[in-house]
């Protein structure tokens, strides 16, 4: 059955990661994590798009020195973003004479990138990959919603785009904190219209990612340390737990959303929690995998979620299908 | 060298390929030998862009009727098209219950969704994978340029949109088309800003890739049937034969351009040629790989080409990053 769990026979290593990010997930609960910021958002770009772009840039360099690895030595990179056309990725990642394969996961794409680049690590076509992720809540809002001088009241299950970008560097090199699974996920579209609610579209696709892997692998919630969606926020979260609950899957002692953790909802005014491509990226590059290092934590699920949307098709009264691929991220070396 | 050439232990098979089309493509030199066409180019759809998701359903649909394969067979879908948020893949095989991978290589999707087929049909990780894309020529106008309605006139080295969807399905069946070899593409951006001369900007990415190839493989290119670009026109290929003549490699004799073989330039009034992830796709699917089944061609190199701009970043003044994905499929059967 190979629709489900693919239990990867050589492991890679996640050699390194970095994060970047803007100034409102600096002050946030986690700010202090990640690599680098820029309290203007704008990396020194005069664009808004150009800031995304050079987000990805700096996370890609970044991730390469943590490795001590040169971009000679990347064989491939996994990118993608949220811009029309990803253009997030094209421009941020052309100076790097590298193999590119762009992808289109909406915020789910961090872990697309991982589940790519760990196959083709794992089977040998590949001895060191690369996924870069970014979205930037500047571009983000004008390109889906309104221009920012618009100051457009934001409904109370409506995420916060997070300024950011992660970049991941996958090898067969030294190291404990192995991609040890991988399932990709089903596109699920149980008819939710509203954009503004974007964690109520993405938890079905959640639930059914989750439900397969447990299902699949004999596995219970308890045998993981933690179980983490990359942004259902607050509402979405909750719906995930309850449709979970429904089929017989409790992760409630264990669940971790990162739209949740990185922004403080009471004093940041982000409503329902963080989003966009960026969001998972950065809190697994700097929230997470610094906990495993240190061995707190030894045996995640990481659940990319994504909605597949656009403006138009919303427009257009069309419902919002979403996806969400799995990655199973452990210390506990190569699989026994 | 990993960056290159990567050889396919176990060449997978192309089991199937179907097109759908519109009526332009209908009415052009190779208009008969698609699988299904709309005169309407709406496929029972109320918007273009519905219309263009149901060309990847019934492409779909049609290649796994050829191979006597059902969805639930097929373990993996790689899927793209030019929308914004790539609505067209995401939408259009919602209903299909197969994990699902999404790409955005502009029109050099096709080729990005056939080396990532390969490899993992190759590395054993999947039986069966489809790769799956489109492009509409309505949609595309009004997303990119102005609304149908405006009538806007079109520079001589300005491209058309193929209405095209095109699907392969691959796995380790009976067959004797087999993808032997592939070269993902690296970025390029040789700082050409004309939308309207999409060839320009990617012809040194197909370059570069074509090069690539020649230089590691040490083949020459007479050794092939045909080495057909994706979708250059007629300017971007004839740019691509005098670049390519700069690196010493001749590729005159036996080049091909799907965006070139499409459309009559002469009557039907579509300047340099078709463009469009669909351009390629149905292309190779329609009128290459029956020409490999019949013994006419055995051994092609097809290089999908894809300008990743995006309207906003031309815009903002940015020149148009390219990419070249290689391909090699063959009927020489298994590598010896």
């Amino acid at each position: 059955m190979q629709k489900g769990i693919i239990k990867l026979k050589e492991p890679p290593v996640i050699l390194s990661a970095a994060s970047v990010v803007g100034s409102k997930e600096y002050e946030g609960p986690i700010g202090k994590c990640f690599d680098l910021h820029d309290t203007e958002n704008k990396f020194g770009m005069k664009t808004w798009e150009k800031s995304e772009s050079e987000m990805q840039r700096l996370a890609f360099n970044t991730a390469m020195a943590k490795a001590k690895i040169k971009d000679s030595e990347i064989d491939a990179l996994f990118a993608g973003d949220l811009l029309n056309q990803c253009t997030g990725s094209s421009y941020g990642l052309v100076d790097f004479d590298i193999p590119y394969f762009g992808l289109y996961g909406a915020c789910s794409t961090a872990a697309e990138g991982l589940i790519l680049s760990s196959l083709l690590v794992s089977g040998g076509m590949y001895e060191n990959c690369a996924a870069v992720v970014s979205s930037h809540y500047c571009s983000a809002e004008r390109q889906y919603r309104n221009p920012l001088e618009y100051g457009g009241q934001r409904a109370p299950t409506a995420q916060w785009t997070v300024t950011g970008a992660g970049a991941f560097i996958l090898g067969h090199g030294e190291g404990r904190i192995r991609v040890l699974d991988v399932l990709p996920g089903i596109v699920t579209d149980k008819g939710i219209k509203d954009a503004n609610n974007m964690g109520a579209a993405m938890a079905p696709a959640a639930t059914s990612t989750i439900a397969r892997y447990f299902a699949q692998s004999g596995s219970s919630p308890s045998d993981f340390d933690l179980i983490v969606t990359g942004d259902l926020g607050t509402h979405g979260s909750a719906i995930l737990k309850d449709l979970l609950l429904c089929e017989g899957v409790d992760i409630r002692a264990n669940h971790l959303d990162c739209g949740v953790l990185i922004y403080d909802g009471e004093t940041q005014d982000t409503h329902a929690g963080g989003s966009g491509c960026g969001c998972s990226a950065v809190v697994l590059a700097s929230y997470l995998l610094p906990k495993m290092r240190h061995g707190d934590i030894n045996d995640i699920l990481f659940i990319g979620t994504g909605a597949m949307m656009s403006p138009s098709s919303l427009l257009q009264g069309e419902s919002i299908p979403a996806i969400a691929h799995l990655v199973r991220i452990s210390t506990k070396g190569k699989r026994t």
